[in-house]
């Protein structure tokens, strides 16, 4: 089996950055959102501004556990920059997928979401050490067209 | 914001352990299904039969990027060990998600995924280097549960 794949495909990708932090002493744990990169590989029409959501699942229905950051107009490269914190003791980090989201609201405020990553919690650093990192995302369109398959 | 987690909660997402190694000299990607860990937290009937599946993503029509492992009767650890290979050059499995299913067959033979992970390949090492980690599974009758809200 071989990919036919060319620069097009390659260059292709919407990513985003993203970094993680687990303060054991204040059982805080910090998700920093950092930027967006080539969000047009998503589909997006030029006049919608976009927002990143992050979400730390399964999620009990007596907490909150999901962030948004501010719309940005699109453009390259978007730079977020905002930090959310969540207070959780490690073990049950561990047990947690960070579901992250580029979406856009449309003019009666409905949200749509264009494409996603997760982020398994399973092998999360406790030691307080930075993990920063880029990560592709796929596009909603495609994999539902995929699951119709 | 404060998550209310005991020790149920810990002790209670399916984990799925998965290698990765790519191949630069023979541009080979190695996908190495090794095990299944607390398969019941995604509500499994205890006589099914359960296999994983994994699909390199996004896929081009002209190429298949979808395997399965063997399936197996459900116990506590599920030892899989199968390795699938994928040849793709180095920055095009770079735009690539790699998505995990939990998926049993029913009499009918109709597949369903309990539950899932995705692996971005964003950073993965060139360097023949070998990651073995362990990912998290989401409920898929969670996330639908939590689409529908």
């Amino acid at each position: 089996m071989v990919f036919d794949s060319d620069d097009t495909e390659a260059a292709g990708t919407a990513k985003v950055q993203i970094a993680m932090r687990y303060d054991e002493k204040n059982k805080q744990f910090a998700i920093l959102v950092i930027q967006l990169s080539n969000v047009q590989a998503l589909l997006l029409q030029q006049d919608q501004k976009v927002n990143i959501r992050v979400a730390v699942l399964p999620c009990l229905e007596s907490t909150s556990c999901l962030f948004r950051t501010r719309p940005l107009e699109v453009s390259d490269n978007l730079m977020y920059n905002e930090v959310f914190w969540v207070s959780i003791s490690y073990p049950a980090l561990r047990q947690k997928t960070l579901r992250v989201d580029v979406c856009t609201v449309d003019k009666s405020r409905l949200e749509e979401c264009l494409g996603g990553a997760q982020i398994s919690l399973a092998e999360i650093c406790r030691s307080g050490e930075k993990s920063t990192r880029w990560y592709n995302l796929l596009s909603s369109k495609y994999l539902q067209k995929q699951n119709r398959k």
